[in-house]
């Protein structure tokens, strides 16, 4: 039987999803409450996730699929994962799927939330699960700029250096902020095709700069020409970020 | 030059309010960053809390006073603070007050808010945040037996049995509770004159067992009139618990 499930994490105190030895890692709480499960440590029951998301990146809807040679209701699933998972790990929903689905190769497209927060001072409740930008912010710029990142483009200002894909073509279907005035936050949301290492934060972190009025409205499109990821600079914190669904 | 600062701090990662050898409390990096802005080191300055807040508990309005040697504004002594300070805390507000406030022992009135997440798992991002109650709650039943605690009443039953004060005497103005739909989640909200060891934690654990019909609605006058701490059983998770404001 092939399950999927969708999940939401803090990643505040994960080294990331991607099983690393020595390091508490998403896939590594889940694969053991998987193995727990299925009570047959050989062979192992592998794991796959829809991509990674780094250190400190949160989830609300990431997407993994494994194979249990036993077979178990959906909602037994669902209770006896939560009921071995840590408390900032939780299956939020679990389907049985037939073998032609896959995690990592059947996606469709991505969406990314990014929680910017405004205001001199960081918010103590707010500084694991936001970004910060201290400066003053026109939203309407931000607004006028964002839509420069739709469609497909090389992205390859926007990638971090340790990147290792050879094509930086991504499709962006939409890119849409707005403010949360109770909040005094900024919320940018990214529906792609696929994005690239450390890509929707250093989009953020050029959308904040517009913004703020520290390059001009019309930077994107001279961006996507050079190809040059130092121009684009900075990289916003992985703290405000959430994958926040994965589409099929 | 006497200083009265309010100040919110996440308690996730601090052993409470109160100074402690070895510990990480709030007293204890609030008391450091006011030393390093006064530069003197003999006589070291002490800082005066309204009140201590445990391991776990938040707070969004605790006050503090301390005398400084040194003049300095009010905006000065804000920036310079949070400058200094860990980001689990950010100073609010600072008022130059005169010899006769005291932050503990001129208070009026304590205000304390309770959080309660509801639904049958925990949300990986309330876990620090919120405390967390499984069952069904009819809110009506709260809203009704909640009243039984404002008054001036003897809260022997509503104490934890590390308290050393005398009486356990003390007066509630105003007990209240509402429901938060989107967030799924119960809030509570105490305004008394003082508030004995663990007493916030007690009464919502007893009222969330009133909602959920696991004791009856008019078990309150009971409580207060049998003085038995025992007959309260339990006490409701740190994590839910915000100070939230002093008045004086």
């Amino acid at each position: 039987m092939r399950y999927k499930i969708i999940l939401a994490y803090d990643g505040t105190k994960f080294a990331g999803f991607q099983a690393q030895p020595n390091q508490r890692t998403v896939e590594g709480v889940l694969k053991k409450a998987v193995n727990k499960i299925a009570k047959e440590p050989t062979p192992e029951i592998q794991i796959y996730g829809s991509g990674r998301t780094d250190s400190g990146v949160h989830a609300l809807g990431q997407v993994v699929h494994f194979d249990l040679p036993i077979e178990m209701s959906e909602v037994n699933m669902l209770n006896a994962l939560n009921s071995i998972l840590p408390l900032d790990t939780v299956v939020k929903k679990v389907e049985i799927v037939d073998q032609n689905f896959h995690a990592r190769f059947t996606t469709h497209g991505k969406k990314y939330e990014y929680r910017m927060a405004l205001g001199k001072f960081v918010d103590p409740f707010k500084r694991n699960y936001t970004g910060h930008w201290k400066f003053p912010v026109k939203i309407e710029l931000i607004e006028n700029a964002i839509k420069d990142l739709e469609g497909t483009h090389d992205f390859s200002s926007f990638v971090a250096s340790g990147s290792t894909v050879k094509s930086h073509v991504r499709t962006i279907y939409q890119a849409s902020v707005r403010e949360d005035k109770a909040q005094n936050e900024i919320i940018f949301e990214f529906y792609g095709n696929g994005f690239l290492y450390n890509m929707v934060r250093i989009m953020v972190a050029v959308l904040a700069e517009i913004g703020s009025e520290r390059r001009p409205v019309d930077d994107i499109p001279r961006l996507l020409e050079v190809k040059d990821r130092d121009q684009a600079r900075g990289t916003a914190p992985a703290s405000g970020l959430y994958l926040k669904e994965v589409d099929y």
